[in-house]
């Protein structure tokens, strides 16, 4: 079934090889702590460690390596509300190439700054009254410059897919073999990418994505068995993880691997950033921690199995990570 | 040389199997970020993520499992600022040992309450009036208990050098030789036990301590060749850096094989610490962050060189972090 799936295992592996000089390979963490307070035996997988903060590089680097030299020269374009945009901003600044990212206005700062520390051209606009995709269209149309999506490409998702092919082969060093995968899940591309990875491997493991509460598109949309987008009007501390609607790609992929998806509410997000911060002596932003927080809200049985938890990314503003530390 | 030093390579293989089963393998932490800012090639072992929260859980399991089966029952004692407390309250908890640990009343409150956390009593003692080690004595002569020192111990050396040899062999796998290490210092223990792993397997690496300005009791006995007590009076943010002279034993490693001592003041330290928050997303506590502090205020030539940084210990309270990070 996976050989016929948009990504494959293979493409995952010709990632690894593109991001293999590049990338970090982010360590699989054990937290006896963690262990003990759950019952299960938890790994994480920390691409809080990854280059730019999050994962996203691993996606954006492979897509970008794509590029036909002819068109290099025209830059690239991206719309990002700020890990993608940093992600597609530091491997442009790896090839040479210009870049430009369409960001919205209310993105954390700390995340905008990075994204142009990597020499990158940020364009801001209205999340409620602008339509990012359109910007970044006519922008690129201008130029010539090439759209790099945020998940909904198959080069993205098997980028992002290396860092399930880490867990692998991580565990598999270890002698263990995986019971239960949870990853973070806006556009649905990690948790994607993850699956194929891990289900090629190890066809029983459960691979779960993980969202806020209310932004439940994915687990909408599994349980509905079609794409469904979710309901949320009020806002949530997890600002990389709001897209409306699985991407179609990544839907034709998450729609036949994973077994369903988990959330957790704002609440619990913080106190996993702060549980992160105390106990793991990690950074977690809070898109980052919706996974570790539904893991330690229970939403899960986890007592006595191996269980992978994907903190996606740590690019968090100081004052509100010292709300959510306090 | 080093075969005749208190404590040998084999002493670390020895306490390595030890602590196969219980502690965690901490990873060695590439980030192009630091690469980039430097100049050279950094290698951060993340000591942060270790059982407890800093090294000192090693050398604590090390010392605490040769503890003879008859005298087990009357438990262990330590003093400690609160790194050591928890190691040692830790190690006790798994061996279901009884754990004392004497601790200044104004260490963190974090580790106060983690110590407490792993069932040991926690008994304070004023830093300015009281001597913790004899309060220390007069506790295990009373029960007939272990004393547990922090560093001036061969077993405890020997525990916190398998940081150093796991660094060893994370650096042997990737084909690389480090030139320099570097760890913090306060009695010493690490970093003669880092020393012993290093120099046995790379005798040309540099390996040196860091210390916060003021209370670089190391850096002023390295270059006297002979034990000598700092002069700070001011107190520093670096809560498990006061040591005021190096131990006879660690000195006895520390003087042979050491290059130097590095230094950092407290605004370094608190740089470094706000440092691994935004760009390495490691939450690390000023004592844990000297040797990072020393690197990036440029206190050793690093340009084109292999560096490994330990980043030694995370138990910092929230607010101090917060001021920290702001």
């Amino acid at each position: 079934m996976i050989a016929q799936l948009p990504v494959t295992a293979a493409d995952i592996d010709a990632a690894a090889s593109v991001l293999a000089p590049v990338a970090v390979r982010t360590p699989l963490i054990s937290s006896p702590a963690l262990d003990a307070l759950t019952g299960g035996r938890i790994f994480l997988k920390a691409e809080v460690l990854q280059r730019t903060g999050s994962f996203k590089f691993r996606g954006a680097y492979n897509r970008l390596s794509a590029i036909p030299a002819s068109v290099r020269g025209a830059g690239v374009v991206a719309f990002s509300s700020g890990n993608h945009a940093q992600g597609v901003a530091a491997a442009a600044q790896l090839f040479g190439m210009a870049a430009t990212i369409v960001m919205p206005a209310d993105a954390p700062v700390s995340k905008r700054e990075r994204t142009k520390s990597y020499g990158a051209e940020v364009v801001l606009y209205d999340r409620l009254r602008e339509d990012r995709e359109a910007i970044a269209g006519e922008i690129a149309a201008g130029r010539g410059a090439t759209v790099i999506r945020p998940y909904d490409d198959p080069l993205i998702i098997a980028g992002q897919g290396t860092a399930g092919r880490e867990i692998c082969e991580e565990l598999a060093v270890r002698g263990i073999a995986p019971d239960i995968v949870v990853a973070p899940a806006s556009g649905g591309g990690l948790v994607a990418g993850t699956a194929v990875a891990v289900k090629s491997r190890f066809p029983h493991a459960a691979v779960m994505s993980a969202e806020p509460e209310g932004y439940d598109d994915h687990a909408r949309s599994l349980a509905a068995g079609h794409r469904v987008a979710h309901g949320a009007s009020e806002p949530t501390i997890c600002d990389a993880l709001m897209a409306q609607i699985p991407g179609e790609i990544t839907f034709a992929i998450n729609g036949a691997l994973l077994k369903q998806g988990v959330t957790a509410t704002d609440v619990e997000v913080g106190r996993a950033v702060a549980f992160a911060f105390r106990e793991l002596k990690l950074v977690v932003e809070p898109g980052g921690a919706v996974a570790l927080a539904a893991l330690l809200a229970g939403r899960f049985a986890v007592k006595d199995r191996a269980v992978v938890i994907v903190l996606s990314g740590g690019n968090v503003d100081a004052d509100l990570y010292t709300r959510l530390i306090a």
